[in-house]
């Protein structure tokens, strides 16, 4: 079985296309965003949020993927940015050549801020790269402190985690300041925010984290900062 | 990229394993479960709550699958029953062979109940037999009730689906009727058990569906009832 060497040509040819995107998205001063998270975290909730509360100005534009339905998409269209759903028909991520076939179908021009909603998997969307400035793991309170241990790939590649559901914390056993610790030792720079789409708690500290982010990617900015993976 | 029919290889080369071991089970009236769920589902827990009120005479054993870490092995070994920890080291689910390697340090003449844990992915198991008499889906009610219709192939293929911390529900902004029919709406005859493994409730109604399904396939009846998949 020549599985594993098969699988590193599949992962140099999508590193390949993930860097042409990112030298696309680099000139044109678009920052990219690749949210991965189990299912159910709340991430389409999280994005939701997000762009209800973006200026039109932010010229923000989103992929989501899903293994089948386009529920999310429709949740995702009310607030007049463009959305496309990317359906893998199967696969459990969402590859660089699905993000490029995606955005053939717009104009890069009117994008300033692509938001790529991965499909709901702690696992395997870490492998591959979308050439993203980067990823954002978003993990619901309720799945336990553990999880940046069982899987240290995403905590580990991930700029930043969300700790979303925050308001759920008085009902389940987690104990925020291990499941902190927890990311830290995998990834001791990694940025950690607290939200809850219920409530709104803490979404002002991560549009001002995205505003950071946003300004330290505009077209002044681009070839000053090196892309982050 | 031949990484189709590649991918089919390997699923017919772990086909043929999982045959091997169901008949194997079969012979030996071990019944087998697969768990699957997302991370965080609270797979560990209600296996925790089910070896806690099992006889010795079951004769259970477990084999936990994780990317990392031994924590779930640790939890479950306090229950005097061996379990074993299959750490598999990036894949993102358990197979067939990673099954028939850990069982070879076994006497499988002590095994009369086989639970696996698969590594928490609601995507990827699915494509994996490992001989198991059936699947059983959970999932927590944090999770929202679109899961049946966004991972339909684990929803199709398991036998029953546990709605597992349900003392969430007055938390959350779950349907759990529509939850339900999602489910039934990509298989029909699924099983549906609710649980909470910190309260207790319907801990009861899931211990006499193991039950029943242990009676079905104690040794007498083998040769009668067909291995389900």
């Amino acid at each position: 079985m020549d599985r594993v060497p098969l699988q590193r040509k599949v992962l140099s040819e999508n590193d390949r296309i993930a860097a042409l995107l990112r030298e696309e998205f680099s000139r044109r001063g678009i920052l990219c965003l690749n949210f991965i998270s189990s299912p159910g975290s709340g991430k389409t909730s999280l994005l939701e949020r997000t762009l209800a509360a973006l200026p039109p100005s932010s010229r923000a534009a989103v992929l989501t993927g899903d293994i089948q339905t386009d529920n999310d998409a429709r949740r995702l269209s009310r607030y007049g940015f463009p959305v496309q759903q990317i359906t893998t028909a199967g696969a459990c991520h969402l590859d660089a050549r699905m993000i490029e076939r995606a955005l053939g179908a717009w104009n890069l021009d009117s994008i300033g801020l692509l938001l790529i909603e991965n499909v709901g998997n702690l696992v395997c969307p870490a492998s591959y790269d979308l050439g993203e400035d980067a990823k954002v793991v978003v993990l619901s309170v309720t799945e336990g402190e553990d999880k940046p241990l069982k899987y240290p790939a995403t905590f580990f590649k991930s700029r930043a985690v969300i700790f979303n559901k925050i308001d759920l914390l008085p009902y389940v056993p987690l104990d925020l300041e291990l499941a902190k610790q927890n990311a830290r030792s995998v990834h001791p720079g990694i940025e950690i925010i607290e939200t809850s789409c219920t409530t709104g708690h803490g979404l002002d500290v991560w549009r001002s984290w995205l505003a950071r982010a946003i300004s330290g990617k505009s077209p002044r900015s681009v070839g000053s900062v090196p892309a982050a993976r």
